[in-house]
């Protein structure tokens, strides 16, 4: 008898890469676009439609969720989650893609390990501390850290 | 000449589901109860004891400890921490379970992704924010943010 | 045609370990040192010149990077990361390991889960809360909890 429940398995499929991409498994990613000499670490999860541009890093343990678009030469911390649901009818917005939310990331972007971020905009060069909560739209380079997240 | 430490594998090994569950493997999923409809995603420990109600969700990297029961239609997010030790005595307690906290998670319950949820109950239909640190009982539905979590 | 990215896979190698070490697979050490009797979970990175004292206990989603020392006695939480390189200069130091900092946790020093810790030293006894986001030494024996961490 086959046990009751549905086991699927990691893998890494339909993703466009540039050169040089280096994958640690295991990790989930797919439908996603990294690219030239970019690093993706061990139990990460990106999911579809996330565009990773030109060597940028995401460490161990990160999720990138659906609706992420990051920049060139970023640095994405170990533990790192991206939102798209915020929760604003009291709940998760399920199968209703209409209520979630995009995040752009630009370029030179560094963000700390266990950062959490919502959906925002963060601006080119700027710094997320180590176990910040990123709320609201970043658009002044600087050094960001708390919970919410707040200039230095 | 074997190695000199001891390796053993995550598995998903004695649960109990109801319909239609999905597991996505690595997971380490042992002595729990899932429901139906239950989704687990990938990079998740659920421990003994837990028992989890129909179509609830648990996502990637989160890790629910025993002595946590959560209801149905709740929505745990990734990087989500439960704790049922909270170094009371000034350490771990180790085996000594008599020091283990529980925790109860009601219906309609939303966890926002890296929340951590110490040994607490959490009311019906509460939105917990991503990043938040709950420490205390949540007795009345609302959102609640920050570390500590406070109701926004 | 072979995919246009180079896959990785985590592994346990080269590590040097006392008596009674447990790890949990997946799991991702290299060139660390653990004492007798340590426990490390599934999906955790031990980076390496790591040293971990006997009796620690490491557990699932962590990660310890290079130029992290671990007493005895100590218990690392859930999905507890350590850093090494503070963005100091604006952002990642990159391969310049002289930006990098060291972090020393004494003897006996319990670690909340998702929290995490800059480079600081953390002496014997102390107590880390869940969540809490450790950015100076502790030099003092008590319960540090908060973004930034502060005594309780």
């Amino acid at each position: 008898m086959p046990p009751p429940y549905h086991i699927k398995q990691t893998s890494i499929r339909d993703i466009t890469c540039g050169k040089n991409v280096v994958i640690v498994e295991p990790a989930n990613l797919y439908e996603c676009k990294l690219g030239d000499d970019c690093f993706v670490g061990p139990f990460t999860e990106i999911q579809k439609g996330v565009e990773i541009g030109n060597r940028t890093r995401v460490q161990s343990h990160s999720f990138i969720c659906e609706l992420v678009t990051i920049g060139e030469d970023c640095f994405v911390g170990h533990g790192v989650m991206f939102i798209n649901d915020t929760f604003s009818s009291g709940g998760p917005a399920g199968g209703d893609r209409s209520q979630w939310k995009s995040t752009q990331i630009g370029n030179h972007v560094s963000i700390g390990s266990n950062a959490t971020i919502l959906p925002v905009s963060i601006c080119d060069g700027a710094v997320i501390g180590a176990g910040a909560v990123v709320t609201k739209d970043i658009t002044e380079k600087g050094v960001y850290v708390g919970n919410p997240a707040r200039k230095l």
